[in-house]
């Protein structure tokens, strides 16, 4: 997911403001940029603005404010300017819709409008339910030794770098680590994708008004639409800021890392990966049309542009597998490929494959960037052989950020578990299996070596989905995210990365939080003493 | 606290063997050195080796068969070993704290024979208990959309760096790290500190018989005493490694972390801190020689070598605050002081008190390193300004690991609360107030102030108790550990350090872990549809 879709031009166009410290404010001319539509290569007329080092200190010093105050917030304003974000989508939906339409090329139904609007008015809404019930701080209290602890604020703001591929319900503004950062009670500094500066500023507008309705500090939220990678690299490592979100490219996610990293600061990756699926044999001759119509579509939705994309397939040679490969083929082949975000998208993709084939894979179909149009790129099968993949697994390992899929055909079971041991840490994982048993014992052996590499197991279902479940984990081994402890989708859980863990030790029972008196005023579950209950004691 | 203390030598000697793949082997001579008893300053006759690449290769391979194995283990033999542990450490007690009084200098009684043997004892049992209650792996479950996660193996060893200061608790082997890493069902690779070979060899040789009787696989453990810092470093990056668990001073510890962020290993640091205490004006009042006395004997404990010492304490000025200091001065002067670990860590203590002076505090007493007898250095008081302290906070927060104190005089709370503010993050934050409640409102804004800076705050309470309980934070903000939501101390959630969070969608019940199984075969507690329960579904 490149960030670099949106390069500073002319210097001396009034630009769009820029939200800091509760106003929208007009930049100095350190560069400006436009939006282009994907589907007629056009530039928008508005320009926005590159923003230095200045508004971002001005950002920093009043989110820092914003951040004490907010930490000692009771839940209720926090639920409820959640909900209010999600009252303001709704009565912008079709703005909304519009212009991340007009910005990302996806259909405005039923993808924006249906699919990915009512899920980011979800997140928002579980994320306000997480605040009252208090699940994201799970107390934990030892009555014998007075000692209690619980998850609090960071009472520092969090730095949320959003991708451009799921325009609303991953936006740095109103997407999933928003609602988790602001759930814990911190300060948000969204720093739009530069290819969504429209779609993100209105976001920030309907924000602004629900903060001043729900009487929050207005510089509980800030944005700006792009910096200097540079700058990115200083604030994520500034002592004033708590954590850092970011959704995106391997590239700049590993180089945003190592810069936190070195100042000791927390930061949270979602960087994509290859989401292998395996199709055990019994289910390709049971079902495989329908399996590689299933993959297919898993694989071309929106273009491919998904983290949980799956970029890879592994089956077992044989009459039937050819069968499969053929239906796979066919649609690859016949369906038409979609819309890109950008032209360095499609140029990406023309350099992933080029990548594969040079490690390599065979191409069955596709493999060249559109030039008619809008942004695209052929829908692209490539093939490889179990023993090919084993001997270059690095490389072909190579994610392409579209509708790009290698087969790995093996020879037998005991080649598919050397290659699920050879993949490196992924998202998800997929197994298919019949429905009557007869992979069950492969499946087993599969399982065991696929299960440390993956973040999520499916069975008989593909990766695309992520449905925003309190048991959903979309996380993974590292270099798919940053830490296999945490997910960035799901609530509570997803907000606890913008949390800490402290603890009072005989503490006075009148200058505990509320979630840690013993009478549990709040009602929330809690673990006491080893058994968990939402009693007081 | 250094980890030189011990350094290779002569090169041709017979030495120890380590644990590798369940052997006792004989290593080649790539350097040898002894232990020092620190109440003689004399090496032990026994050479331990220092080890080499080589070794670590073929500890890897082996961890890493096993950690396979464990990871698919039933949790009943893991918790049974656990147990074994525990009680092979009370069949060999008295030999136990001998060997370590020998390499320490701590006292046999109470300190080694009834607190910390005690203490490790119970670790490990709580360990085992939270093996069979499954409370580690936090199971959540999405009935409707079938999705469920739950935290479960690394499925990769664990490198284990111990510290010198809790030759029990703390080990690399039977320590509570040691205790986490297996309850997560990982493999350890321990390295010993150096200063605690035999002490490490016997824990080892306990843990070796334990794993047999218990049936496990015996690369579960291996142990070194020694390796070359270079060495440590490519370790904590090895990709076979699962995570990393350091326990000691700030410049070793980061340059691990800055290792394993590089290669994105998970690396948890517990690096110790300045642990401020704060006297407010009505404590001072109401009990000031009490609390007097309680400083004193927080800051000498154990010669002052705890990662949770209180290096530096804030009283505002009046006259109960000279008298207050007054008494404090006279237990550090009149008192003895204990017994260091090594000539290091002496030298480390000339050298913090000449910081701590060089940056403007006044020597009050002490501050000499004991040439007579054991390693040693005098009780050690400094005084010195809120102004003075506010304005030069970086260098009168030098971290001195032994009984040296830095008072700091403030002129009014609200001087008291600018200097909670300028604080590093630390593991615990002390303040003490009157019982009749007129420091409350002072209370108030202390704590707003100092909640963010520590990871545990007490009231009326010195901080080196560490009790283990699951309500325990042993944790805290950068620098004191490496990231603010993990604990080292508190089970379950230490445990969860060596987890990663998995997750099963539409996973065929008969494949299912058993924590996530509907009729929850394993009794444990599950959030379920967002409510909490041990019954099954």
């Amino acid at each position: 997911m490149p960030i670099e879709t949106a390069m500073p031009t002319e210097r001396s166009m009034p630009t769009e403001p820029v939200l800091i410290a509760g106003e929208w404010c007009s930049e100095p001319n350190l560069g400006s940029f436009s939006a282009t539509n994907p589907k007629t290569r056009e530039a928008g007329s508005l320009r926005y603005p590159v923003s230095g080092r200045a508004t971002l200190e001005r950002a920093l010093e009043a989110a820092t404010l914003a951040a004490r105050e907010l930490a000692h917030t009771p839940p209720e304003p926090i639920a409820r300017f959640l909900e209010l974000c999600a009252e303001g989508l709704e009565a912008r939906a079709e703005a909304l819709v519009a212009l991340a339409h007009t910005e990302t090329g996806l259909p405005r139904e039923p993808r924006l409008g249906h699919v990915e609007l009512p899920r980011t008015l979800g997140q928002l809404r579980q994320a306000a339910r997480a605040v009252r019930t208090r699940a994201w701080c799970q107390p934990v209290l030892d009555l014998e030794l007075d000692i209690r602890s619980m998850f609090a604020p960071l009472e520092a703001p969090v730095f949320v770098l959003g991708p451009n591929n799921f325009p609303l319900a991953f936006n740095a503004v109103m997407g999933g680590d928003f609602a988790a950062a602001i759930a814990a009670q911190n300060p948000v500094i969204a720093k739009a994708h530069p290819s969504l500066p429209g779609t993100t500023r209105l976001l920030a507008e309907i924000a602004l008004h629900a903060l001043e309705q729900a009487g929050l500090p207005a510089s509980s939220l800030q944005m700006v639409y792009h910096v200097d990678p540079e700058l990115g690299l200083e604030l994520v490592a500034d002592p004033r800021v708590g954590a850092t979100a970011f959704t995106g490219s391997r590239r700049a996610g590993l180089a945003l890392k190592a810069a936190a990293d070195r100042a000791g600061k927390p930061i949270y990756l979602e960087l994509g990966s290859i989401n292998p699926v395996f199709v055990l044999p019994g289910a390709v001759r049971e079902r495989g049309q329908e399996i590689a119509q299933d993959l297919f579509a898993s694989c071309s939705l929106a273009a491919g542009q998904f983290c949980t994309n799956p970029g890879l397939s592994v089956v077992i040679d044989g009459p039937e597998t050819k069968q499969f490969l053929e239906w796979l083929g066919r649609h690859f082949q016949s369906e038409p490929s979609g819309c890109l975000f950008s032209a360095a998208a499609a140029a990406h993709l023309s350099a992933s494959v080029a990548t594969l084939i040079g490690a390599g894979a065979e191409l069955v179909c596709g493999g060249r960037e559109r030039t008619d149009g809008g942004f695209g790129f052929d829908n692209t099968l490539l093939l490889t052989s179990g023993a090919q993949f084993l001997a270059n697994r690095a490389a072909l390992q190579t994610e392409a950020f579209g509708a790009v899929h290698l087969v790995v055909v093996v020879g037998e079971l005991d080649q598919m578990r050397q290659v699920a041991r050879a993949l490196e840490g992924s998202l998800t994982g997929s197994v298919y299996s019949d429905r009557r048993g007869s992979d069950d014992a492969a499946y087993r052996e599969l399982a065991e070596a696929l299960a440390s590499r993956v973040g999520r197991l499916l069975n008989d279902k593909m990766p695309t989905g992520v449905a925003v479940s309190p048991a959903m984990h979309h996380g993974g081994p590292y270099p798919a995210t940053g830490h296999p402890g945490f997910t960035s989708v799901g609530l509570p859980a997803s907000i606890q990365r913008f949390a800490v863990r402290r603890c009072y030790d005989s503490v006075r029972q009148h200058r505990l939080p509320p979630e840690l008196e013993n009478h549990n005023p709040t009602g929330c579950w809690r673990s006491v003493d080893g058994a968990w209950t939402n009693q007081g004691v």
